[in-house]
């Protein structure tokens, strides 16, 4: 593969210089001029590690790439700007390979109005790509840090959990003939497998859901690609609090409990399943209400639920029905 | 490996917030302020491919990923700021390592006053690295562009090159007990084969001649990274000129040239070693005393040379004693 060719066909998909970018890609640097606060986060996925060749398409491993790192932007409440992208491409991986992933990445910039503004492709023994993706807000106490949950906030979490640990699931052990009793409401069991498939592919950052929160005064913020005991540990930790979550009051992906029964197993693990790139935030009670409208009004199909409390003290109890506490950890994820 | 250990051993490392930023590495991404034009740079080094662990300690590994993401910063004029650090680290680098590897990096942040701000570490099946650095300017104008020469404008080169080229012949093929004849003015050679040892293995960005070039009103600037050759055609193409490189100019690391001679080698060559990451720019001839006098004052050690001129037309050429022009290519690099 010619490492120029494949640029050219590379900037050819790049969006000329937008609205913060003063040069883009092919000088030794990107110019920007932020104007206000800028959040930075870097993500990396690795083949095998954070997703597997022979369960995504290339489209499908751009699009999580680009997606996992915008998440971190989301838990800001940052508005996303600019993306600068690392692939390295192993010899089996074709130049068509390369330019569907970079297109499955693409689509989802346009989607969230975030700009491609430079790169750099090196050869690598296996596949992995490192995002680099910078928020913008308008002054640094817009953004939303993981230290500010009070006691006596509300707990918050964007849609609904377990989706991408049940999608993992079905891509390893798919049932036979993809045909699968207890989807919800006597549907066909069909969608809503494709849609767990499709929480563990191609997650969504919630970035809309991320600024309604950070404009109504949401103090702690993260996203839950590690799980809601874990991601949950974090908020508590940098906050000083502790987190009671109702494990009853927490929204489960149509279909994830059935499947999870199916396979005997305890479905009240999937609260720990992560990859699901929801958010969970604390905000003061009286916020609750707006927060949710704000968020409806954002996101469209995602609903914001409270799901527990912000309690003095420390750690993160999960109560299930009945008082038992479910135990950390339980889900083997691919991240 | 414990990643959250590591994790720990790793934020001891790392300085407190500096001068931009609000929020460093352990929130969802880092918060900084910037004002006014910033500029972005994304680099990767890939085991094999950028550095050889057999060659290389894991120090030299984390220095000259830093060093080669920054020597773009230097070649736009801009000051160094943040930088955000990705490592796959492979089963069989231990944690000690590791830390040894970021200590490399550490080092050089503290040289060049850069702020890790942030990163990411993830398994991988071999070691890589991914450093982006964002560098800052009061404004946009302020950072030199590879598009900016004109034809009139002196060609000018920082340091001496061939010098990493052949730091890597040395590396590859060390001469029996170090004992090298050919150094310049009789002294001892190895001193002289240690720098070179040390031009590929540590490079150093040249930031503040890249400040100095940009103050003084060069127009077209890019790293040696690649070759004289090839980079000089980045400036060519983007800025619509020629250039014409005159070789019995163009300052040799000492040693180089004795070396590749007696390896029965052209040294000429050398020329296109890349790897340097000395700054080649153009500049119109009325401001070269200046611009030498301020990258003398910014580098102490580094001189600014006349190597060629910026001419109508397009191209590189490399004009050898007798007339005879320099072929392309030539030198197998390590990147």
């Amino acid at each position: 593969m010619g490492e120029l060719e494949l640029l050219a066909r590379i900037r050819e998909r790049l969006p000329a210089d937008g609205r913060r970018i003063h040069l883009g890609s092919g000088d030794d640097a990107a110019v920007t001029v932020p104007g206000g606060a800028t959040a930075t986060s870097v993500d990396a996925l690795v083949d095998g590690v954070h997703f597997r060749r022979d369960l995504a398409t290339p489209a499908q491993i751009g699009h999580k790439a680009l997606a996992t790192a915008l998440s971190d932007l989301a838990a800001m409440g940052a508005e996303p700007g600019e993306a600068y992208v690392v692939i390295g491409i192993p010899a089996d991986l074709g130049e068509d390979d390369c330019i569907e992933l970079l297109d499955g990445m693409v689509a989802l910039a346009e989607r969230t109005g975030t700009a491609l503004a430079g790169g750099d492709l090196t050869r690598a023994g296996e596949l992995f790509l490192a995002v680099t993706v910078v928020g913008h807000a308008p002054e640094p106490d817009a953004l939303v840090h993981r230290s500010g949950a009070r006691p006596g906030d509300a707990l918050v979490l964007t849609g609904e959990v377990g989706g991408a640990a049940a999608g993992l699931e079905l891509l390893d052990n798919p049932p036979a003939g993809f045909a699968f009793e207890g989807a919800t409401d006597g549907a066909s069991a069909e969608p809503a497998m494709k849609a767990l498939v499709g929480r563990q592919l191609e997650p969504m950052p919630r970035l809309g859901a991320g600024r309604a929160l950070a404009g109504t005064g949401a103090g702690g913020m993260i996203d839950v690609s590690d799980g809601l005991g874990s991601d949950g540990g974090q908020i508590a930790e940098r906050s000083g609090v502790g987190l009671r979550i109702e494990a009853e009051s927490v929204p489960l992906a149509p279909g994830s409990k059935e499947l999870l029964e199916g396979l005997g197993r305890d479905p009240w693990q999937l609260l720990n399943g992560g990859e699901d790139y929801e958010l969970l935030a604390a905000i003061p009670p009286e916020r609750l209400a707006e927060a949710q409208r704000r968020v409806r009004e954002a996101e469209k199909t995602i609903a914001l639920t409270e799901i527990g409390a912000v309690v003095a003290g420390s750690g993160v109890e999960i109560r299930l029905p009945g008082g038992r506490l479910l135990e950390p950890g339980g889900f083997d994820q691919l991240a």
